[in-house]
Order: structure tokens, then sequence, then C-alpha cells
């Protein structure tokens, strides 16, 4: 992520916020307005008006709506792989990690669902290299779901027929989708749904041996 | 669905298309717009440049941008909940049933990317009261799901600690989801994708009596 104009610059002592306050509220106000707006009908004016700054001041920080919009999504995408890399690397079995993964990767996105909505909705506005520049060449995201699939099977725990790319991107969408149901407060609790997809997933894919290592 | 303006009347026998194929000429083409400009970014007048007809000639058919929007989505969604609907009545038990809706949504989704993203995307530019009118007040095509799910459950196919709904939509988020990484000519054809989710989603929430019955 690139660093925002002036973001490691002094405090000052007075009544002006810090920088970094300033910025956490910046992406926090921006990320909002797209929801609310979308990307295109948004403008830099309503980011101003609803932190009670000059637009002017925005150009501290950021050089262009891109720019916010850039950073937004790299913010919620950096955040949420941060979650799944985490849970991946708890030492334990694949299919144990994975499941892992899965129940954090839901959680997170019940309690982010404003910018997720921003990351799924708007990544598509930003130019193609700045989509690969968040996402990584290698769909670092993905990759992780991925990685722990292909070991899993390696060890004979999921079956050995299934495209381990395929499996990754089903449960993937099985468990981004939540951000277009999950209402806080709901039927539901993020753990709860959370420990159900996962569920869902793990026994989706795996091998009778690896349910029932599971049990054990 | 509305009836576009003007769609029950007569034909012209001369060199100017009947309203019918106009019509859906108009809905394939607004689809397209909106696909690449988003709902905002489109006007009625990128559509008829599109179509080289005069703006004022799409009043013969609709009314507003909004109304076009409106019967985007009404036809892909029709259209999709047709096909799952007519999988679903098929006679047979309610798992090997719910295998072929998932097929079949599945191959539909590859097969109109451009309608469904405009569907998943635009969805909520439309007033709420339009977009119960197109989801039905019980989530029409939700609701296909959940009804094969619920009775495979009674009848001890499906495991009976799970929610039928949140099943219902584990399965909706992994097959909808195609519609974000299916490439036409890429490394899966729908067939082969349709076929390995619906093995996942059917493993996934089975139980080993469910599964026992599919294999023989």
């Amino acid at each position: 992520m690139r660093q925002p104009a002036g973001r490691s610059a002094r405090r000052t002592g007075g009544e002006r916020k810090p920088r970094e306050e300033r910025w956490v509220e910046l992406i926090d106000v921006a990320t909002q307005v797209f929801y609310e707006k979308g990307y295109d009908g948004a403008s830099l004016q309503d980011i101003a008006d609803r932190l009670g700054m000059l637009k002017g001041s925005l150009y501290y920080y950021i050089q262009s709506k891109e720019d916010l919009l850039f950073d937004v999504i790299s913010a919620v995408h950096k955040e949420g792989l941060a979650v799944v890399r985490a849970r991946a690397e708890v030492p334990g079995g694949p299919l144990e990690r994975l499941e892992s993964v899965i129940v954090g990767h839901v959680e997170h996105t019940c309690r982010n669902l404003v910018p997720t909505a921003v990351f799924l909705h708007e990544l598509s506005s930003l130019p193609e290299e700045r989509r690969r520049e968040i996402l990584g060449s290698e769909h670092a995201y993905q990759g992780v779901f991925r990685d722990l699939i292909e070991k899993a099977q390696a060890e004979g725990l999921v079956r050995a027929d299934l495209e381990p790319r395929l499996a990754a991107l089903s449960v993937l969408g099985s468990t981004n989708w939540v951000y277009r149901w999950f209402r806080p407060g709901g039927a539901f609790t993020p753990e709860q749904i959370g420990s159900e997809l996962a569920e869902m997933s793990i026994r989706g894919i795996a091998t009778a041996e690896g349910l029932a290592q599971r049990g054990a």
C-alpha cells in the first residue's frame, strides 16, 4: 500500500488531530461514502463535507479520488489477508487449518460488511495495474485457500479428483457471498455462520480419511 | 414483468423490424451498456446510439432508464428461475433434483455472464418495491434451493442439524460466484464447473444415507 502524503509527518500538539488519526477517519468516511453512492456517484467534495474539511485539504493525504479508492480497498484486503494468513500458519493438519481459515474469513466479512462490499463492487473501477497491485499477481487471498487444499490433497485428506483451484473458488464463493445476506442482529451470528459454512466446505471436499481424522 | 409499451401492437410489413425483435435487441443492448458503464454511468442516449435509433424512439418501449434496468434484470432473473424450477420439478429424489438444479444454475450463469453481472451489481439501483417485484416476497430463487434441502432433510438425506436457509445460501454463494471468475474458453467448461460445484454442495450437506442412495 502506498503511504499517504504526509502520513509520517510530525504530530501537532494543539487542537488539530494527529495525522494518523485523520487518515484512519478519512479511510472510514471514504469507505462509507463509496458504499452509499458508489465510486462513480461519490465526489471528493462529499467526503470532505462529511469530514468537516475543505476539499483542498484532502490533497494533503491523497492526489485523486482513485487514490482514495485504492487505499480503501487495499486496507480491507490487507486486513482480511492478514487474518487468513495468520490462521493458515498455525501448526496443525491442512484440513484443520483450512477450517480455521474459513471461520476467520467469514467472521471478518460479517464484521466488515461495508468495506467488503466496496472491495467487491468497486475493485473493477480501478485500472488493471492497481487491481493487480492489491490482489497480488498470484491472487494471494485465493492462494491461501488453494495451498491448504493442495496440501490436504497430497496427504489424502481431500478427494484426488478435485481441482484445487475450483475447490478454492467454491469455498470463496460460499463464504464471500455472506456480505450480501448477513445482517448484524439477524437470525445467525458470525460465529454460527463461520462454523456452518466451514463444516459444509470441509465435507464438500474431504475424503473419508480426512473426515475421520477430523472427527478423532 | 411489465409489458413494454407497444409490445403487443401490430407488426409493420416493410423495412422496419417487428416490434418484438426490436424489443429483444433493446434489452440486449441495454444489458451490454449497463454492464460496460454501470447503471449510473449509462444514459438512454448511449443505448439509442448503439441501436442506431433516436433517443426519443426509446420512449415508445420504455418510460425511463429505471424501467429499462427493471426489464433487463427481470429478464435474466425470470429465465434463470425458469431453468431451476423446471429442474426442481422433474420426478426424482430431492437430493438428485437439487444436484440437477445446481448444474442448471451454474451452466445458465456461465452462459449469461453479462446479464448476471448486471443483475447482481445493479439490483440495488432499483427502488425497494421493484426489487421485491423481481425477487418475489419469499425470494423465489433461493426458495427453490431451500425447499429441496428441506424435503431432503425430512427424508433423512440432509444432516438434521443444518439450517436449510444457511445451506441454501452457501450453495447459492458457491454457484453465483462463478459469474466473477468464469471465462469462456478458459480452463474449465460450464459442464465441468456445474458438475464439480454440485458434487461439493451435495457432499457438504448430505447424510451418509443421502450419499449412499446417490451412489446406488
